[in-house]
């Protein structure tokens, strides 16, 4: 079989077998749902498979087939099995961080900063095979189906949620590390109309609030704060929280890595923390 | 016929009938529309019935079929008759505030916000029913089909406008209540990834301005006013109009329900009024 | 045939030409395109047809045929000229100022702000047909398939870039000069509920950075900018730099027409620039 | 619910609960199948919800949407429940007569003969309702969809085998009996362009083998048999084999209705018989 | 408007009159197929822009959209008049000798054999025109979706009637002239491998019945009648009828051209006549 | 890549070269097919890869998706290497057979004759994996799109031609030699109700004319030809032409093989022949 490959079996790959349980349940409750399920999830061997299958049909529109699609997705999960691992990776955050979700076969199903995101890989990879033309082919698809619209040539971590994701908006020559949260609205943008190195360079465990706009050649620190609604135009040192039009430093996030807390406040009149409950 | 149980005649339910009626009209202006109008509309009985029909087609995809989508849609519509009659709330409440509206076909046929919040409407159904999975399936369905994400969890009241919707995001816990007013990419959001009782509760009457931030387990108060583009982390009491980031309160609306005069202005200095014209 | 009427052939149309000799190099790249775009821009006489096309492809719905859809864009094209013309100075205005994209037949494809705006075009051609029904119709497409939200009634100049587009809102009484940038999630909004003339007036060459809210009947004097996050609720005098919820003035841009830079800096201490890095 | 008022729980319909299990087995058996099997045949309440839906999707295409047609099947089966009765005696008769099929749900699913012959229970119901036009309709989508060309405003009787089906034709002022089997490329036609009575009259329990033609309005008597490829011009007395071109009698069905053992032999010297074995 | 130049007003073209008058009663009579009659003949200023279209959506599939089929079908209507010409005539033909039909909208709209007809018109022009690959192309979704095959090479006349047409197969080197009348299944077909001229040569006002087989370059007379189920070998005499397997002389048709009275008897035992009812 | 493990490179394999060769010279010549031959052909590595993706869009449908189709296509074309040369068996015969053709890549891209019979090799080796229900559920797509009807457990060996394909009906425990030819309307079908084994057994070399019916468990011998119209319901002994309704004896074949000469001459007077040309 074609995905034989790269199939993981359910018994070493503990997220798939999770979703494939879950699923199991799910069709029990609501059979209604069984048909999706079924084809989405349960049809497949390993997650790569149910992924560029799902992704396809997310994609689907009348200038680029389902097949098409397919064919190009499972390319680039087979040719760089990272991929694959940034995915768990991307789920067990989303899984770990976000309060109204307690599975992780409900985001691979639903969520589409999720598949905005593995649409991205996908498209990143293509980029990097120096298939410019089809990489900005499928950013637009991500951009017309999700309304999230994120450079091919973008360098991405792992372990990132990006929650809601309507308007996210991160742009050609940005990086962001690790475990970083990004909310709906938020833009890594570039300044200036000069080719080159223009947009931001974000550090690990960064939480980036909803509506804030990140914009210019700046590093975001590790572990660092920003604001909803801020607009950031200067660097921002590590494990600081900023906010504000333009944004200002206004204290320190209570923990390493904010982005898995979660947490948004920033009335802060310490220092040492951002607790808007105390 | 399958709709009669539920059909209330075009006499006894005078928006049902100025839809018609207006149909009617542009039809015969607008001969080319004929098709979708006469399907979307006079080919029914009842509202209910067009709602059914046309969130269908709207929500229609590769992975949930119109025929499927339009039997839930009815099973809600039968299944609670209060969805109705908030929907025909919903459609004064555009009518009346929506400056660039005067009918009530126009909304009905094409504002994003309206079809979102109704199809919330059949989500939260669901959820109440105890069908949380297809709950969040139609909830990822509004969420790409029209950028508008509101947690089937979440608690509306009735006579609501989301205008123009785009990025709208309303989370698990929210509860709104009657004749509130929200405009495009506002948030009502969480903060920290605590289960529990983490989204803003909004008042009657208050209008919340484009891009506004709402986050964390807060109260606005009723007749309150959010200033566009503010982020708001505090309780806001009645009838006060907070704005900036982070929001702080910079006078009252000069109405009861700010929401129904949509009027966005902030710039005041005086404790008793926001008027931007004075 | 049915296009020639309205054919320029590639040699009095530079861009034209230059979109077809990109393709022909593109296609050579990336055969997996082959199909798409042969369909979209090789197959046919001219710009006006392609476009046609390809707007018809990327609006197609259950509700709206692309048979339908190309038909009425075809008379548009057809019934004025200008809007041909329009289509051109934006996508000369894209390749200009985007740093990202360094082809005319790049955002002609993919851009979805660009398409956007050729579809609202062809609505504002209808509304002052007095079809105002379906120029509504295809504003509806419009929001529903890009999440770009555009009045049919405003009016809008030419050499326009709307980047990214996402959450983008331009209400009724909008008029908009030649040579403006907006990027995502701005709002050029009213205020009140009244009829009349109620929103925005932006001059030329003006820059309106991304999430800047911007409401009421104000004059955005020629070559402002409008800081990223503003809330701006009075009119902004010309060549002058604005940011802040609400806005203030906080300074002045380098150049005569920022749209053309788009340098989205705002920190500057002196009156006479807003220079972000010095 | 919409399907309620002509609900036939499964206890109280064999048919309805062979299917039922019968799909089970299948399911467990051939994964693949579950999300079709699931919606088509579990996802529903009786045996007419579940071929109005299954109808629906196999008649759809550009010009007659899923949605419509399924809103005009329930009205038929719901309108005269003779069409559900009817339908179940022509899946016994399948079941009974056609030595490849062993199931009532293969035919349900898969015949292309049994769909037509229902799809024009639809038509034929709206015909007597004096609803020509969508009649003529559902005749052409028929026609379209299966090869079956079936007029409207045929008679035909329950029982019925309509065996591979491809290029069956039968007549507007056609009759046919109970318990009648016909095979692929079969005509029941007129002759002349006279307005009026003049297609055959085909009596009970009568086999029409594969490819005969019967045209005129002559009568084909109870129990007979006409043999493959025949033309048949005259009228065939009761209990008759007749075959050639133009048709001649040769013998007798071994059975009073021939049409339940599918025998097509037909070479005979004996009056008493059409065995070909002997 | 594209379509101006092949524009003939309903004043001067009675038949695309009296189609657009029956449509408005239709409309009346069944609102449900409102929207399917404006989109499809209402909704379009001549009998050939209404022809484009719906032929257009009636061989819409995967690999050929309903656009792409849409600019082809014009280009033929406008490349060759003669093409309307002999579409009009087959309708009068339709209209004249089909007794189940007395409208000319009926069969424009839903007779696959007048569908299949026209598309091969534009696909013999696409012939000759040396664009043979396109030709064979329509050629397929001709074959595909309505199941009779007409090769583009073979020249065939006016006022045809090809009467359900499931079936039918006409090949390269076939000519069949004016005013005859096709039924279903009939085959006029070649004998042998060797390429040339070896296919049937069919005169003016012939009646070929259901199911008859023509093989090989012999000449079918003009008025001659061939009998359902025939398979004719050899040369037919003008004004004769042939019938049985393989066909015989067995009469003379009653009248001059048999394909307008649509008499399919066969049975006559005298030379000058073929009654079957005397 | 997904396809490699079956990829026979251009070199290796005459048919796929040729098949891209003659399509590179056809998008010259008709650009408007571009899109079609490069996603159908040109994108892929193998005739399989190619066949699995033309198939899975030609058998699409609303309750089968392309996906679904093209992974269970593959699975057949990967498990059995005999499907891929059986199917370049059949294209190599119909091309020497067929005068309308002298391309691999008509047949292999239009003729649906031969995308039936491909459909069939993967229905049969599912059936043969006892995965009967997929099997029934290809046999019914392919009834429904191409209006042929091949049982899954039917035995069909290589070379076969299938011409025009319209109305053939093909049954359960038919057996087909190799190298044989099959027009359209042809039935090799069953007698009787009884089960086990009941249809006909075709040798080598067979030549079945246009619209014959073959019933029973007979037995038709090597290098018959079986007339057009005919109706054969007892055995044909070897290199025997036979004809009529019942069939007899009227001659020989001019050949060994009639089947490869497509001679459908059946007059004769002689023993040894069946020229119907001198």
């Amino acid at each position: 079989m074609a995905n034989e490959a790269i199939s993981i079996t359910a018994d070493s790959d503990p997220i798939w077998k999770a979703i494939c349980d879950e699923t199991k349940i799910t069709m029990n409750e609501e059979p209604i749902l069984t048909s999706f399920l079924h084809s989405t999830i349960l049809n497949h061997q390993s997650l790569e498979s149910a992924l560029s299958f799902h992704l396809a049909h997310k994609l689907d529109s009348p200038t680029a087939s389902a097949l098409l699609l397919r064919d190009v997705i499972q390319q680039a999960l087979e040719g760089d099995p990272r991929i694959g691992k940034a995915m768990r990776c991307d789920l067990s955050a989303i899984m770990e961080r976000d309060s109204a979700c307690d599975s992780f076969s409900i985001p691979f199903l639903y969520f589409k900063g999720f598949h905005s995101l593995q649409a991205y890989r996908v498209a990143h990879w293509l980029w990097n095979q120096k298939r410019e033309a089809l990489a900005l082919f499928i950013q637009n698809c991500i951009s017309t189906q999700f309304g999230v619209d994120i450079h091919p040539a973008a360098k991405i971590g792992h372990g990132i949620l990006i929650d809601h994701a309507t308007g996210v908006v991160i742009g050609e020559t940005t990086t962001i590390g690790n475990n970083v949260s990004i909310l709906q609205s938020v833009t890594l943008g570039g300044t200036g109309k000069e080719h080159g190195d223009r947009h931001p360079k974000v550090g690990d465990g960064v939480l980036i609030s909803a509506g804030a706009k990140i914009l210019g050649n700046i590093k975001i620190g590790d572990g660092a704060k920003i604001g909803a609604g801020s607009v950031v135009l200067q660097d921002v040192p590590a494990h600081t929280t900023v906010a504000g039009v333009p944004a200002k430093i206004v204290g320190r996030p209570r923990t390493e890595q904010p982005a898995l807390d979660m947490n948004h406040g920033i009335n802060c009149d310490r220092d040492d923390c951002d607790r808007d409950d105390d």
